[in-house]
């Protein structure tokens, strides 16, 4: 049976599903939410077991992915799991792999893509905000995954300074001001994708691409609605989101001469 | 300028979008909807340029994840890559991962989890149909994934073999009949994934789930919409699907004593 | 210009589109969230134009069925308009009708029966607990529709007085009960239809249909979306309702010998 | 029991739900995928009974609205009943009611305005193209609503020459410019509706509405989904209509001074 070691990075999972991240090399004793006590408690615990805190129960777990997001302290709105999980399919985002994203926000865009590249891939990340550079930067360090991530304070509107990118991922107000900037930096096939909640806002970033060496451009929404099942019967949940942001992809080709 | 080279794994594109698979390193010179050429023609070409055969015209890309779940083969009714790719999320499929899939069907989920997974990682399919399991592998040696993936033909209902899996994904008419062998084959920490098109295959897995050690248990749907942009204007899809399948998702802890 | 006469069901609506209803008849003078006033000042006044109780402004306009939704007080969970909607197309509702619903609830779906089948028609309420006919009742007389309204505390799973119905509508949490009940009430060929949050009621009540008369028999669910058109561009709501209850319909035949 | 007199509009069903409508007064006897009868052999069978046309099954029934709906023959593009049912409810369509809509396409939401509105309301339709009134036409007069309706060959874009209507639904490619017409001919309180497709269309009569005195402005779609009950199990229908049209809804005041 799996037993944490030093240096792990625990999830402990409450009754209500809530995921805490524990480095259990750190010195901290003190976890919000969860209570007080030395880490170094948790090495030798067997993972799927239980540990108490206080009076309050928690289950111990190699850290997930799902977990690393749920533990994530938001500060500006986040691309939701709903989202980021297509772009990992449509953005081609496999171990290995050189992405950009911008902005960085509170990291959760760049905690999912930093766990799918990979130690052998990088994640570069351009935001113009101090205050969400740091914000975000304790997350990732929260999540073990900062050594993956290149976070540059920089508007991605004034230029890109990586070369040969398999992606870009557009989380701004104004995408289509850097459609241009993407181009440069993606390689050929690479793939360019935009968040943006507005209809006009997918309706510039159009106009932008079409100036553009690119085909397979398209843009889809999704929409995730949970089921509850009881004893009484199933039903999907009366609480839903009904809007997050368009997804707008498209596929960089060479000039056609 | 990246260039093909020998053995690249190659994807050409064509107006409509369609994506053909191709070994630059293969000997055969008939390709499906493609044409007559000899693969060997393509190294050297410049990826993102154009290539025409006969009076055809592609684009050629490396193959990415998208591309090769684009040039699958259908036999059997697949998971969509809307799916799938909230699957990777909440299952923590990520490189080096070890999980295992029944049934194979046509190899679509297959593809996904092999190619997030990665060399370092591992994909077990359980499938009992040898005529589903002949399909989907000619589908994974042309995406060059065959070696992350190992098919058994088994009934998963039956047992499984693999200890101390990651994640567990069950895409058969029963899955509540694979939920104790599951239990048994994850890891503590892992994940237990259901796609059931039906309400009460959903129920009857919960039922099954709550005389085992999970927590974490909950289900959702998933839709995706495309939108229109055109010149005249913006709207949604009049094409959507309607339904796919539910997703439920559990965790696996130790017996609480 | 049309005036306010005496009598009138007169509409206030605040600058949050809150609908207060005044019978300009009556006798109070305390309108709770609108202010004291003697309601015969609305005599005269011209509709469309804005009428000030202390220091909030009003629009004056006559009555729509969709204010006395918006003004109906709610106690039970009520069928929103998505849904009553729709019932009013596949039950044929219209001028003259006589159909019966159970329970009442608050009232709403009754005031768009009433309201659609208008004084020619007829709609008779089975309720059980005497607090929901109180209040349902109240709303009814705000919404002037009383008249057109038979409530009757009756449980309808244990018998329908009425022949000859054109449609039946049960909001109850065993629909099934009251299916033969039903089948003997309707006009061959009136419709049948139950709400039902659940897919178990939804199942079981199929169970019942299926043992007596009925054709046409089907069942689906509505989503709103609210769209949010600003200057800044165009977007759905984030907020929506996942789910309400699903719909079912069902056509008396007559036994087929 | 209740049989069928002569003049009564007889509704039959097949056993695919279709319906075919026959006035039992007509003298044709040839009857589109039916057959050959005489419409008087339908006089004094029992409603709600079974009517054979050679080895064809029907049911007779009265002729409800979806009746109505369903036999109409589609020449345009047609407002479905997912939509005008809210369109009843949100334009305060009730029995009595005088309403406009333009153009009358195929006479779809005309049957179902002027089914609600009944004999004491009336429904004007502005249609520029006389090969559109002729096939809607055909369509009212098999719905036996002729009489409620007043079909007139004119652009609502240049003008109405109705006033004091209780609602105005516009399904034109420019619904703004028919925005300053529809308040000049709406009582105030009364409703204006449009349907459109495209969101710039949404954004555009919204610019128009305004220049003009309308309160309560919004707008939404509307999803419908159907859910398969079957004996192995019950699941939301895969097809699925991913978009028709956004409605959009203002109400008049008078100009404040």
């Amino acid at each position: 049976m799996k037993k944490v070691k030093k240096g792990d990075l625990v999830s402990l999972i409450d009754k209500n599903n809530n995921a805490y991240l524990i480095d259990t090399a750190q010195s901290t004793d003190h976890f919000k939410k969860v209570g007080v006590f030395n880490p170094a408690e948790l090495i030798d615990k067997t993972y799927g077991s239980t540990f108490t805190v206080g009076n309050k129960n928690f289950y111990v777990f190699p850290a997930s992915l799902y977990d690393k997001l749920k533990a994530l302290k938001r500060k500006a709105q986040i691309i939701l799991p709903k989202d980021a999980s297509h772009i990992i399919i449509h953005c081609n985002i496999t171990p290995g792999k050189k992405v950009l994203e911008a902005g960085i926000g509170s990291g959760s865009l760049t905690t999912v893509l930093a766990c799918i590249v990979g130690s052998e891939g990088k994640v570069f990340s351009y935001e113009k905000r101090q205050d969400f550079i740091e914000h975000a930067l304790n997350n990732l360090k929260q999540a073990h995954i900062q050594d993956i991530v290149t976070i540059k304070q920089k508007d991605v509107t004034e230029g890109i300074e990586e070369k040969n990118l398999d992606a870009i991922i557009l989380d701004i107000p104004n995408p289509w001001d850097a459609v241009k900037h993407a181009w440069d930096a993606l390689a050929p096939g690479g793939i360019l994708c935009t968040y943006s909640p507005l209809i006009s806002q997918v309706e510039d970033t159009y106009g932008e691409i079409h100036k553009h060496p690119f085909i397979s451009l398209y843009t889809f929404e999704t929409l995730q609605r949970e089921i509850i099942v009881k004893e009484q019967g199933t039903r999907p949940s009366f609480d839903m989101l009904g809007h997050t942001g368009y997804l707008t992809f498209a596929r960089k080709i060479l000039p056609v001469k």
